[in-house]
């Protein structure tokens, strides 16, 4: 592996987050929050001197290839959450360094799962701290686009994101400008889209242009991060509805905005991914809707409302962005089942979404499908269409081994979390990791459910649930290439 | 489908399920249980005359096809466990017919989760019936073994138990004496293990003719009825250790032992899912039996009892048995979740044990490591080897599609079961489906643990769970292939 050409990046990256940063530093001047200022600084200083002398000392020129293109995907985001986690440990407003770095690992990973107990008195005093820690969101699910676009590899399971891409983006000669091109207009598409909610949220009485901002962030990160105890639950049910639609905007493939902005409406709605996402989001509110309504331990006065919760909790839950109305935890089992499913079903390819992606799940139905036929014509030879265009068999393995990838990885995730002297009950030890590995955050249990948090996890199950959140955002492969020193070695 | 060759054939099984009941019928007449004669002649006749009209009013010798004999392999496990259920009911022991179709279902499956919560009065008064209901366990273990020989597909994922019998079973020109000649050696191998368990288990003082004859029935098909309610914990540690290691020789690939009779040890010893299997168990044993003596809420005395209970706990349920000597219901949340995972792992192919089976896991295992290269070096190429032989593409496809397929299957059986308004707890949920899936019997919560039963669940859920045993059991298609009706609509 070339090291010197992957902390050049690194340092780039690491200039960018400088700049970044100081964003909460302005909210911290506008509020007068003057004892967060330092806390702020001390980092960018950090960031700057480091990023300064990775950049320019190394002298570098030489090409990327898919190796080092992984390994900067993974330290960039490792690099960016240990120090983007400073803040939160300097003020000491999280003393502890790993319970910071779990939060900023959760902000970028776009996860939104939290060790905060006290989220109303951040309100009061620590706005910038919660801006930086929602803005951790936005930035993310922006690494995630590029990355989709950029780095995963174009001829295997993983980038099934990308056949849109490849088929409807401009045709540009060289990959590398076709690469930055797409970049930008999909930066643009989700830049106006977080303003749009922005100026709509600010509808609400009850939000100010900050908390306007906090939720936008989180929406189209699909993070999830809330700043009052009740989640979304504390804002009018007409934000609650706007927040609802607006996360399923940001699950769905930005490519289908591509195609919307040069007027080509016929190909979005003919997208075999989005009508399946938007069935399986249909059904499943109907279907916990009625759940909930008819469930007397929770007193839905109309199906009305119950309807408006449903909605919103599949939407926050199939986008993996993990907003709450309602307490979801005290849902019945079947509905908390539903709940869990969808956490591993997950937005599209090609959003800020985690989870496995409905393209995904659609190509595993269907060659789950093509193998029980092929039992009794076992001669028979039938492709897997997508969009009526044939899903070449290379990525239909990729996508069946994803799977068993994934699962593999939650079932050794689990086992380490119920090592946990603190955790005593399955259903938080599960939902915890599959919340954490789809990047959705609140888990189903009441201790992790929305209104709860992950503080009394101890540090190892805290550190696992880091990894856990990596390889979910980054699919897999840029995490494990980074603890594989073997690849290290190699020149 | 051709239905008449169907249902000839099954009226052949009907008539040598007729011949099968008498046996339970000698065991009532030896006991003096004149009132459960009756129950037993009934559904003997209704066989005889049922078979007798089926297998010879149908003229119709055409031969039969991949489907054809999926549907009689399901068919059969179906009215087997319908007729196999009337003498529970007819004697009034059992008296909701569901009840007593759930537990032949799980008899016949291999399974051994029971709705019985006074199994003692059983034992007092009622032997010719707890004779049957092991009996199905035996029975239907030997079918399990005809069922992947004689009825798999050769050429797909389903079949990677009989990539060794091809190599090794003895070569005869035609398939089907072929078929027949290797069915027999089979049945010679599970005939004698039987009975040698048999004997060894009279040496205990604690267990009479007709207890060592339970035990090995319910051992040998790997299945998992107790008739004590402290299952195996009420005998002897000389039979806990015997049973221990019995269960783990009906959990190896019975053509291992025709290698053994042709004294070709040397391959035994190369054979690499029988390795996987060993060490999974020996780790398993280890890292669990550490986990329940340092457990303070267990009170184990001694590292060798730790060390006796978790390795006939992780023989019981890696084999898919389902046999306790200790409440692992109570154990810590992690020796719960590796038993979950054992339990899906299942025995080796062509074993009578359930589950995934081992060589599946190892190829799902090398076909993602494989996957994970593939993303370095998008060009390589690499076969997949087992045994030192290149594992056929096919098959490795076949095995992922069978997983999906599986985790689909465990998911909707969850969400189904979630809707019983008798259980409340996830777990209970989780492994009562994990339990009957894979044909283990006991689930992990102290409901349906070792020394719980399934009585409570409603008839809803009993019956998603008969159907769950027969899908994990049938691997899969015959099941499905049943409830497909245009199947039976075409010719």
């Amino acid at each position: 592996m070339n090291v010197k050409v992957i902390f050049k990046t690194i340092g780039k990256l690491l200039l960018v987050e400088a700049i970044m940063l100081c964003l909460p530093l302005i909210v911290a001047l506008i509020y007068h929050e003057y004892n967060y200022i330092l806390p702020f600084v001390i980092p960018i200083a950090i960031l700057l001197i480091l990023g300064l002398i990775l950049s320019n000392i190394i002298k570098d020129n030489s090409r990327m290839y898919a190796k080092e293109g992984f390994a900067v995907v993974g330290l960039s985001w490792i690099f960016m959450s240990l120090f983007g986690a400073l803040p939160f440990t300097i003020s000491g407003i999280i003393p502890n360094y790993i319970d910071a770095l779990f939060e900023t690992v959760s902000g970028f990973t776009t996860t939104g799962s939290s060790i905060i107990s006290n989220i109303d008195t951040w309100y009061d005093s620590a706005k910038s701290l919660l801006f930086w820690r929602s803005f951790t969101h936005w930035i993310g699910g922006m690494g995630v686009l590029v990355f989709v676009i950029a780095i995963l590899p174009k001829d295997e399971g993983h980038n099934i994101h990308i056949i849109k891409a490849e088929a409807t983006g401009p045709k540009v000669g060289k990959l590398v400008s076709k690469v930055k091109i797409t970049a930008r207009i999909l930066y643009l598409i989700y830049f106006s889209l977080t303003i749009l909610l922005f100026i709509l949220l600010l509808f609400d009485p009850k939000m100010s242009p900050f908390d306007s901002m906090i939720h936008a962030f989180g929406t189209a990160g699909t993070g999830g991060f809330g700043i009052r105890s009740e989640s979304v639950g504390y804002y009018s049910v007409y934000s609650q509805v706007i927040i609802s639609i607006f996360m399923l905007i940001f699950g769905v493939n930005f490519n289908l905005y591509y195609l919307i902005l040069i007027g080509n409406f016929k190909q979005v709605f003919k997208n075999e991914e989005f009508k399946w996402y938007i069935s399986i989001v249909i059904i499943s509110t109907l279907v916990i809707g009625i759940d909930i309504f008819l469930d007397t331990s929770l007193t839905y006065s109309s199906i009305a409302l119950a309807l408006k919760d449903s909605f919103f909790q599949v939407s926050s839950i199939m986008t993996t962005t993990g907003f709450a109305v309602a307490d979801f935890a005290k849902w019945s089992t079947f509905s908390k089942m539903l709940l869990l499913t969808l956490m591993f079903i997950g937005g599209c390819a090609g959003s800020t979404g985690g989870g496995l992606k409905v393209s995904r799940i659609v190509i595993l139905l269907k060659s789950a499908k093509r193998e029980l036929k092929k039992i009794v014509h076992p001669r028979s030879v039938s492709n897997i269409k997508m969009d009526n265009a044939t899903v070449d068999e290379s990525v239909v393995k990729g996508v069946n081994n994803y799977f068993v990838i994934i699962m593999l990885i939650f079932i050794i995730s689990i086992i380490i979390v119920s090592l946990d002297p603190n955790i005593l009950d399955l259903s938080t030890v599960i939902s915890s990791v599959a919340a954490c590995l789809n990047n959705i955050g609140p888990g189903l249990s009441d201790m992790i459910g929305p209104f709860g948090n992950y503080g009394d996890f101890s540090w190892f199950s805290k550190l696992t649930l880091i990894i856990t959140m990596l390889i979910g955002r980054l699919e897999i492969y840029p995490i494990l290439l980074i603890f594989n020193i073997k690849n290290w070695l190699k020149r």
